[in-house]
């Protein structure tokens, strides 16, 4: 596959990079191919060349060899991206972060952990057994936490726990001119100076490339309980979910599903839940009373608003098969359609318009040609739209994604909730910011003068 | 007082001002007096001249006037600053926030505000009245919104919910060439594009001036207690505090006060506390119930670490009085020695080297001339050292804030947890940030290039 840079420049990268990489640095078909694309419908984008560095400092001697020659840095890592973000859409460099995957920490008592940035939230999670302390962020994706801080992801606890915004102490960049910087302290909190931190994470490579990444734990749950229950109406289910928490009940997990999406789950997870407007719960506590008297509050509130009835899912297998289902909806819903290609959007919107938007969405569903299911974190205002595609159907989904997130943006919301921008959604972001996205982009420019970074994704420079 | 502007060039802006401000800009010697210094041992700066604008517009027309004249802009809140932030160290215009005083908006359904920038805390928990919902971020001052949100303020109740960093969703800030731009959106969470609304938050007027403020708030918590526990030692204090997060104890206020502090607070608030190292616990939850399991869990492993009883403050007036105690502690610690100079520190430590930390800072006190006392957000790792100074003594508390900020960062921290920079802390920051100091510079650079807005502020550009 052509791209733009000149193939002398190309060679001599190689042999610089071969210098300090060895076989570490691949100008190979496959390799470049299976870099070319993460999971969406963008068009792929493919890397002359793939690096695997297994430290920050051949992070930073690749960003120097990218320098020397003009080449774009693009970084990878599980190639879960839903927008495009690890397409190298104008060739140059695929960072390839999978060996650079140890915990570097753990902080029982501080509860906080670094890793390097290749690390998945799976290896974590499984690092953690036996601390008591775990990591909630959970974007179903066994993504990694280097993808995770540079997307601004978040998932299904969001509500309680945060997103990658809240949970990210701290980070090794490395900056397009090879600088390396460290973000953050250990300390919980800090008002000394310009929050960098904080502008790394979501900037999705186009600043820096993220190798190290500084984690806030949370306490594992002494008790959980769970519960599904399905509604008459979309709205008695956001109206239960406002109410409970404007009184404080612990949710931890609170998502919505679809009838549709229902059936889906039901048919690829051997479920019989309702063919409604469903909403599963999981409840966190200190105590088996305090879980309890949390998740009776919540089915009190759903009985006031059209509930069918609180299924509880007390024991550790129910809520495990529960848990499992919600993260196989990708599966379940490409079930539906074998074959298909899928197109998820991400709109996030106040929660009081939430009940509006769902509505006014599906019954823009009715009039396209494909089939479609909705998903959401139902507690921050975000759903997903999972539409399934024949090979003539792209280009209708698209529009009727561009009409999702004009309904989203006029009643206060973001066309991205937690997947990020990447190559799909820049052309959203003046509608959103105004002229707030001239600001990104100076300083993108000030960081990236030679929009080596990721070009392409989140805005344009040039 | 002189100041370095053309004599002419100030004539002018004034003319300028007035044209739409009236007699809301004044060159008064009292009223630049009085906006001249917060409450610090920092030497004041006197503005120019003071404006008192009423609209996001009228800001953005004084950046305009800024401009033109090369005249520096200071923003006013309420002049609590601690770090000599709202100091006019160049002369120029001081902005002064308390015209811009209305709150725009609350949401029940949403759980959010926006205020104007000079809304204070007090102001937005009055119109919270009745509503279900409250603001919980509490400096101790009655601090404005804008400026909490510009020094990334925080306060007792951060170790449950959080700081101004997580509880700003978006600003309106004017841009030193009068720009005007919205951060944020209204949805909980967004992938957007980089995240301004948290390089604006802590930026103390340097990047931009905050003119409007949007809110997260939180339910009011159904059920509250509280408790006063003294401990033989300050390990022990601590070693509670850790155990009791770590179990996911629903504490919503966890205050350390050394026992000269609570010997202090005896005094001024007539209280008959131990005069020990103590913990001020505050438990919120949604029932009576609840919070009772919280704070016997608390209760228990205090006394696993050598507690000398939970003194419960179960009652309204008890709770009350117990924490009008604990925001009175500047007030107390002035009654230590009327007449003397209050230096504060804000040094915040993993709260796995607080201990140690709080240790070796009594320990160093004991070699110093000036009485002091300790008292922090243990939850957090962040605590201040009161120095009670006399006129000689300033230059002897300086140098022994320098030992505890160097001890704090050797230990991963921060110089400063929740103050702020301003022209007090700079001569930290590098060794905090290294090279990330330089991207901050050249952020600042970007966005302020003839450095106009706050000069002399957070790092040095010049």
């Amino acid at each position: 596959m052509a791209t733009a840079h000149n193939i002398s420049a190309i060679e001599a990268a190689m042999g610089e990079l071969h210098d300090f990489l060895g076989d570490r640095v691949s100008a190979g078909e496959a390799v470049r191919e299976q870099h070319s694309h993460g999971e969406s419908t963008h068009p792929p984008g493919m890397p002359d060349l793939v690096c695997f560095p297994a430290t920050t400092e051949e992070v930073s001697r690749i960003a120097l060899v990218s320098a020397r020659h003009g080449l774009p840095i693009v970084p990878f890592g599980a190639g879960t991206s839903l927008e495009g973000h690890v397409h190298a859409l104008r060739g140059g460099i695929s960072i390839d972060m999978s060996r650079m995957n140890r915990i570097l920490r753990v902080s029982i008592d501080d509860m906080d952990a670094t890793v390097e940035a290749g690390v998945s939230r799976k290896q974590l999670q499984q690092a953690l057994d036996n601390t008591g302390l775990t990591f909630f962020i959970d974007p179903g994706a066994d993504a990694t936490l280097g993808g995770m801080a540079a997307t601004r992801a978040s998932g299904t606890t969001a509500v309680r726990y945060g997103t990658m915004r809240e949970n990210v102490l701290g980070l090794t960049v490395v900056l397009a001119d090879g600088r390396i910087i460290h973000t953050g302290t250990r300390a919980r909190k800090s008002s000394a100076g310009y929050d960098l931190t904080r502008l790394f994470v979501g900037s999705e490579g186009t600043l820096g490339i993220i190798t190290e990444v500084t984690l806030r734990l949370h306490a594992q749950p002494e008790a959980v309980t769970a519960a599904i229950c399905a509604f008459e109406t979309i709205e008695g289910a956001v109206k239960t979910v406002i109410e409970a928490i404007q009184l404080g009940v612990a949710v931890a997990r609170i998502e919505f599903m679809d009838e549709h999406q229902v059936d889906a789950v039901n048919r690829y997870s051997h479920l019989d839940m309702l063919l409604k407007p469903t909403l599963l719960f999981e409840f966190h506590g200190v105590s088996q009373a305090s879980v309890e008297e949390a998740a009776q509050m919540a089915e009190q509130l759903a009985s006031e608003h059209g509930s069918l009835g609180f299924q509880w899912q007390t024991t550790l297998a129910d809520r495990e098969r529960l848990w499992k289902a919600r993260h196989d909806v990708y599966y379940a819903t490409r079930a539906l359609r074998p074959g298909s290609d899928l197109l998820t959007t991400d709109v996030c919107v106040p929660i009081s318009r939430l009940a509006e938007c769902i509505v006014a969405t599906r019954a823009d569903l009715d009039s396209v040609s494909f089939p479609a299911v909705m998903v959401g974190h139902v507690g921050d205002g975000n759903f997903h739209v999972q539409c399934l595609l024949g090979p003539d159907q792209i280009e209708e989904a698209n529009q009727f994604a561009q009409r999702l997130v004009e309904r989203a943006q006029a009643m206060g919301g973001t066309c991205t909730g937690e997947h990020g921008v990447g190559s799909g959604k820049k052309k959203y972001l003046y509608a959103e910011h105004g002229e707030g996205l001239e600001v990104m982009r100076a300083i993108k420019r000030t960081l990236d003068p030679d929009n080596r970074m990721n070009p392409g994704k989140v805005l344009d420079v040039d």
